[in-house]
């Protein structure tokens, strides 16, 4: 780690996490050079200085952690990473967790939003079927998966950008993962349960009390073991956020900027900010979603969501907006003519 | 006016704006028809009902004003109207009056930053040279324009959608335009004129000084003859605020949705809405300028932007990636599976 302070160490002499720590202390920081580059180049270009924004510093964030004076979105890819959660017992979701099967089929085909805005904006998209027929366990009675299986969905994770791609959108699927996520922000921020829980796909004031009593009896269950952000993750689940934790740090060592997606997803995000918070320096906040704790976990972790748009779906969609943002932003960058090439007269003063 | 009050009307047995006035009382209203058929769809469609916020709420907007059950974003377009204004004269802006010519030569060579945003997004655009090498009047010594020259100049505005579109974004370009746009706040909302005034493409603070001074210069040698919107218009500009006016009219008659770029282009829709509050409402305001009274505006008129990036540069540019949204929603309403088609399970309860 080229700066900041040392990860979360625990006192174990050895554990499953080991390797997923000493990862965390070789990851690249920001290419200043080429943050350099940008901004001399973006004083060139035939506008008012500043005029275009958050535009202008989008493409510093890319440039920074690309490691490249010429920032690009020319591959961008949507990974959506769907699981099952054996806490959906418990009554938690609007839907029945076949469902996750069925929208898995229905990525296949073609039909769901997230495909919609891909094919809009013509970004990549994959999905990680993480065993979506085996649920981890209820995380009520147990832990939702053990230490191995956390760090294989982890690694799992990690190969989501081995086909190659410039800028990566990290968004989920999974019945039920709305309380797994607000049970991962209880256990990192405390306070009551009901602040964390929202009503997820739209459940009724009754299921909102079971989600409510589901995450306050998990965190009862585990408190013993809730100290390593690690530990909150492998005993609160589920396999989405892990992949998505895998997949975050993969794109940081390997410089691709990552656009995080909603409520869910960004508890993956959560959990290596506790770590330590220049883990995520390379994520922005894609959008805030309509789930109510979202904003106060976004200003936790020091994040400005590019869009508000009242988006509650999760598949990543409020992330691939934000995406297409991005890549106006770095088209702007790259291609409009200086005041130099196009003859236009500089400032007065 | 299918709906609401009449709207104003001066006392003048003839004018210029009388045709304008009578097309006003002739503009369509929203298709309920089609707003039914689009929620109608959007209930049946593999995601839970509301997820998807603002995106659901634009495939209703855009079947509403389209006056179609299948809302469309296929030929979206965006129009930059470009005029000069002698009240540069009076050193409010940082920029001379001669960028406005050479910004011309930059949108045709393709070098300005909407061109790079259109090609990212796909957008068709279009420029519109209000005589731009004649400027208007200096708005502290006379009127802008007399009004035969604005109903002319709105005449002018309404062929902006003369080669079709389903999707118009209205935006401008014209060196001291943010002090023309302030003065028409500063005629409709009143109020100190250091209120409405901001630093437009970033003056110093003798600049901004200068700028308020001149707004309260031109409502005072104006203030007899401003209760009238349409004699605000003609008298402070300037042209491309206007051809916008006209633009705007024209959509509505021709069923076409209309999205509002910032804090210049919005003065247009402000002169409108002081008409009558509906002829406004086929439009949307894409983006917050980072203009500081732009907010206080958008409140009057009653609309939340879609987009708040702190642009500031015209050009349409904001208007345009909310277009970019708009094409997203239109194609998410279309083409996403229902849960029939799809064979996903619908809620428990």
């Amino acid at each position: 780690m080229p700066y900041g302070a040392e990860p979360f160490m625990t006192d174990a002499v050895s554990s499953p996490y080991d390797d997923i720590r000493r990862l965390i202390t070789t990851m690249p920081g920001p290419d200043e050079a080429a943050v350099e580059a940008v901004r001399l180049r973006e004083r060139q270009l035939t506008k008012p200085a500043g005029s275009l924004g958050r535009l202008e510093w989008l493409s510093e964030w890319l440039a920074a952690w690309q490691g490249k004076p010429n920032p690009t979105a020319d591959r961008p890819l949507v990974c959506v990473f769907a699981a099952s959660h054996g806490v959906t017992a418990r009554g938690v979701s609007a839907y029945p967790s076949e469902v996750n099967r069925q929208m898995l089929e229905n990525f296949a085909a073609g039909g769901a939003a997230i495909n919609q805005i891909c094919a809009s904006l013509g970004l990549g998209f994959k999905v990680f079927d993480l065993a979506i027929d085996m649920p981890t366990h209820d995380i009520t009675e147990r832990e939702a998966m053990d230490e191995k299986s956390c760090v294989a969905t982890m690694a799992f994770g990690m190969e989501a950008i081995a086909g190659g791609t410039d800028l990566l959108a990290v968004g989920e699927m999974g019945i039920g993962n709305t309380t797994i996520a607000a049970a991962i922000y209880t256990a990192l921020y405390g306070g009551p349960a009901g602040h964390w829980v929202g009503r997820g796909t739209g459940v009724d004031d009754e299921g909102l009390a079971r989600k409510v009593a589901t995450v306050e009896a998990a965190i009862e269950r585990h408190k013993d073991h809730l100290k390593d952000p690690l530990e909150i993750l492998s005993r609160l689940g589920g396999r989405e956020i892990a992949a998505i934790v895998g997949a975050i740090l993969a794109a940081r060592m390997q410089r691709i900027p990552v656009v995080l997606d909603g409520y869910v997803a960004t508890a993956a995000a959560a959990i290596l900010h506790a770590i330590h918070p220049s883990t995520i320096d390379h994520c922005i906040a894609g959008h805030l979603s309509a789930e109510g704790a979202h904003q106060d976990v976004l200003a936790r972790l020091g994040k400005i969501p590019l869009l508000a748009l009242g988006m509650r779906l999760g598949e990543g969609s409020g992330a691939a907006l934000a995406v297409g943002i991005v890549k106006s932003a770095a088209a702007v960058h790259r291609d409009m003519a200086t005041f130099g090439q196009a003859g236009v007269s500089e400032r007065l003063s």
